[in-house]
């Protein structure tokens, strides 16, 4: 099997488990979640049904490959790999409203168009489904004990998270950001959810110990390599093809990887914190952050580091194969290298 | 045993479970947690530790006690208590951001402290943490059918709250709110929750079946009592005792069963209806609004209202009691007592 096939057979299941877990379920709070519909790309800005753009659903179709890799059914995964997704979901609601982005895959953000309180609450029915999901896996004959050890996973990634989202923030107003602070803030905001999303398919299929540990450190290395690329991707990348604004991520000031490269650098360092210590930024000052970015060698050094994590992911399932405990092998390989030359 | 002996058995041990629960678990995100404990009531705004107010702890107490008076050990539950405040207290902070309320406790609430970004997430790392207690209960010797059925319990409450938060929020835009459509609101935000806490005290015992149903009709009773009580309070209420602002309640329009009552009567509804259609109150209007409320008697209705919720209190109590269950009903008893008498 491909990794093309995999997501066409795995992708529309998530979808229908998705949609399952959100339907109305209290009439006098339908737009509680026909807004969490809208969100997830099934409704247009008047609530009425639609198909825009969703994402990528890459957790949830990590959590099945995982969960097929280590010799498990991936139909039991389903409701775990969409409380996944709907976790991931949730927290784009509210660092939308954390981080005041009106746009999102270009549409406007919930909070842009129904304000941050009915929002913040939306997120949080979000988050409450997620967790419900989980106890679908009881419907699909999964143990009790299998089903606790992943509900206990889940739940301490989503400590995680918001430790990543508070570092996040709190690098706003710091110019020491070193290059450590940022892999911790990143471990917590992309690396964990994917750590866990691989490490709860594999608990699903049985899998313990080492072996676990492994699908653990894969999608923690594929979660690192990802938001790197998305980093370059957030400065470099097209426009048209991300659907976010470039101009955005630096005039947010964000510290992602290549700024923190900058800032931390024995030439442009100075120049790269003066700039980011005065006032907010104007759209006029971004080709000097540009420059500056280019001098550091940037763009480079983060690619750089998209390999060496890469390589990192790479080695956890070439452990993993040692002990025999893939079948599903190829497709990991595959989402692995797609993520990291992706464009969008 | 009386409930004050209760109360300083337990109280102290559940806020030992909260502080442990809340401690620091990663140095850079120190604040994050910090914060957290501010809100607790255990930090000063400069995030010095402090003893400031921290609430009634009703609903843990509530927990442990029912896990007593279904025959369990309450030091069992104590984890779950502690999720279960842990969980309200993360909604008063999303709460307080989305009421726009800038006073709790008598104290500034964390986004008028830190600004709404920082404590959105605080808010969604408490979720976290309050789910994080439940896995506790498995070092307590609780089996894992047990916590699995707790856990849904809790994650079914939480979609429910947040349910009846969409519907108070949505009543600020509406006239036409039946003393229905109250009900229903109240009953997701305040009586799930108080339905949980004491249908999980009940789980961890062992209960099941009709015994499970009647702690759980306990508790929503108790929940409606003590929230129309809050309604009766925050109008009528003591400024200096409640450490609310009373014309607050009035000025957010918030709708309230006396105001609901009014909106409703054949007499005054239609005077009341035209100063909540028209702009923002100012101060000066709230004694129109009291006035009318006088006039559809408003709070004997209330009042009315409060009694029955006892009464049905009462009756679940008294089931419960004709199958021997319980051993801790004199405590429950001066529980649902004490909450419709309070002051504040």
């Amino acid at each position: 099997m491909k990794l093309a096939e995999a997501t066409s057979t795995f992708i529309p299941r998530i979808e229908d488990e998705l949609r399952s877990l959100l339907e109305v379920r209290t009439p006098s709070a339908a737009r509680h979640y026909e807004i969490m519909q809208y969100h997830m790309g099934w409704r247009d800005p008047e609530l009425k049904p639609a198909q825009a753009s969703s994402g990528k659903r890459i957790r949830p179709l990590l959590c099945v490959l995982a969960c097929m890799d280590a010799g498990g059914d991936p139909s039991q995964a389903l409701p775990a790999a969409a409380g996944i997704e709907l976790l991931h979901n949730f927290s784009l609601v509210h660092d939308d409203i954390e981080d005041n982005s009106s746009t999102r895959r270009h549409r406007p953000t919930a909070w842009s168009l129904w304000g941050v309180p009915i929002a913040c609450n939306v997120g949080d029915g979000m988050f409450s489904l997620a967790h419900l999901a989980f106890f679908r896996l009881l419907d699909r004959g999964v143990s009790q004990r299998a089903v606790l050890s992943a509900v206990k996973s889940f739940v301490e990634m989503n400590l995680a998270l918001t430790e990543g989202q508070y570092q996040d923030m709190s690098f706003e107003e710091r110019l020491q950001v070193s290059v450590k602070d940022y892999y911790a803030m990143i471990s917590g905001k992309t690396g964990a959810l994917l750590a866990a999303a691989s490490e709860i398919g594999a608990i699903i299929a049985g899998a313990t110990g080492d072996s676990l540990r492994n699908y653990r450190e894969y999608g923690a290395a594929l979660g690192r390599a990802f938001q790197l690329q998305d980093d370059i991707l957030g400065i470099w990348g097209d426009e048209q093809e991300t659907g976010k604004s470039t101009a955005n991520d630096i005039l947010s000031k964000k510290k992602t990887l290549p700024v923190v490269i900058a800032l931390n650098h024995p030439d442009v360092g100075r120049r790269m914190r003066t700039l980011y210590a005065g006032p907010r930024f104007e759209p006029d000052d971004v080709p000097a952050v540009l420059s500056l970015l280019d001098l550091a060698g940037a763009r480079q050094a983060t690619e750089q580091a998209v390999k060496e994590a890469t390589a990192r992911g790479h080695a956890a399932l070439q452990r993993l194969d040692e002990v025999g405990a893939s079948s599903a092998h190829e497709l990991l390989i595959e989402l692995l290298n797609t993520l990291v030359s992706r464009r969008s």
